[in-house]
């Protein structure tokens, strides 16, 4: 089966994030108030031919706790859909 | 009222992503076979005050456009969550 995956890794609460505090800072000298706790992470796509969903998503999770992601200072969290052989969701 | 937004920055199709080709090409090395189209881009988190959903979308909207993406090659994809006072999903 082939499934559609999105893992989105993000800092974990509490380590400091200089991109995110950086867009946060100069926002209002462009134009944009009321925007607070921004925080910037990365979004992985891929597609991942696997037997059923329980294989996949034990694939992804060592995936990403092995390799995406900084265990550290990071986490991540999976999403996963089928996707039948005509490419489209099921 | 209080929105908490995700913005999903992916580079659009057909532009190349030399850092998601990287992961692909490593991956079999590494022992994970069946990953295939591995793209990366950025997630953004954060909290916006805004008088309504629609202005909050429409400030975010504009937001995307000019700061969060290079709209050539990139595009957005904008999640919103009206949050309580109490700071719990509603």
């Amino acid at each position: 089966m082939l499934f559609s995956v999105q893992v989105e890794v993000s800092l974990r609460d509490g380590v400091a994030d200089p991109q995110g505090a950086t867009i946060e800072r100069s926002l209002p000298h462009l134009g944009f108030d009321g925007v607070r706790g921004v925080r910037v992470g990365k979004s992985i796509r891929f597609d991942l031919e696997s037997a059923d969903e329980a294989a996949a998503r034990a694939e992804v999770e060592d995936l990403c706790s092995r390799f995406l992601t900084n265990p550290v200072i990071e986490t991540a969290e999976i999403s996963l859909t089928a996707v039948d052989a005509a490419g489209s969701a099921s």
